[in-house]
């Protein structure tokens, strides 16, 4: 394994606990990143979609995504597609998009590792000792990268990034900037969505 | 200022570039948590509700956020509104819920430094010195609380959590693993959400 696969200290200091699944989507960021030939994000030009959903485990694969590639939420470069899957698609514009997923035979493997039993009872991450998570994180990393991750080039992959603008104006009622795509308006007056009442709070 | 209100070192090698926003993220996200009483959360327990959306600049608040409070993307933690707005609200559900905004003078005042001016011409932050980046984050630094953000309790905010489910099951058709909420049935057979079909790729 080469070590630039495995997270930095600060990456599991993001993430906020010890687990199987953030070096897991840290290391598919490493390998996505390598098959795209390209750089760690540092601004706005790399775009993943993990296809991860709500209401299941493991989601944490995208705090080790965002760490390794700089495709961040806060950068809107990760959205995910709801398709309860653990596997994402990395996308250049330059150099094209690769899909990685974690292999079932994998899966069915790391699952019976005494960490998941844990977590099966509701113990929370942090609660899980030490010496727990590091058993499967070791094995996962002992591991090639072909037993744990399916790799596919999407040659037909495309996505055209949403045009910003930095227009805003104050909402006519509590006073608040507003960025204009999201301004309503309601009796000839600007509002923003909270005060013009057009969703529920 | 207190410096734990300044993000580490390591919160801007996880956003890739050094701009203004992320750091009021964290400091946004560190004033949160004092006023609720609360710690970094470390596994799922405290929820942020953002509430910028896309196609908008400055939503880099976010990944500072992420950072200060643990309220990760990965964690399932942080959810945006769709507001178009520059604030967010931070509820723990035995703590209770504050709302933090940044105040629209501030906005006024921090638009006319240079970073912005660079920002406008369509440079991307990295490629921006970093001494016009740091200019404009060390006058931020430089002010109070009060003048930077707006803190509004909601004691009536509340939230429910989704339930998790660990149960999943291989699609019939790619053999891939799929959370059970996200499986589809077709010819009455359990399929992943694009193998269904039932939705465009």
């Amino acid at each position: 394994m080469k070590n630039n696969y495995f997270p930095p200290e600060w990456a599991f200091q993001f993430h906020g606990h010890r687990c199987p699944f953030m070096p897991l989507g840290y290391r598919m960021g490493v390998l996505a990143l390598e098959r795209l030939k390209s750089e760690r994000e540092k601004d706005h030009g790399l775009f993943v979609f993990p296809e991860v959903g709500e209401g299941h485990p493991q989601i944490c694969l995208m705090d080790g995504i965002q760490s390794s590639t700089g495709a961040t939420y806060g950068k809107v470069l990760i959205t995910k597609t709801f398709y309860g899957k653990l596997a994402a698609v990395f996308y250049h514009p330059q150099n094209g998009a690769v899909r990685l997923s974690l292999q079932p035979d994998f899966l069915d493997e790391m699952g019976k590792f005494e960490f998941f039993s844990y977590r099966k009872r509701g113990i929370e991450p942090s609660a899980i000792p030490p010496k727990v998570a590091d058993e499967v994180i070791d094995w996962v990393f002992g591991l090639g990268d072909k037993a744990v991750y399916k790799i596919q080039d999407m040659p037909d992959f495309s996505y055209t990034p949403i045009k910003g603008s930095f227009t805003k104006d104050k909402c006519a009622e509590c006073g608040e900037y507003v960025f204009e795509r999201y301004l309503r308006i309601k009796d000839g007056k600007k509002l923003c969505i909270p005060c013009s009442g057009y969703v529920k709070s």
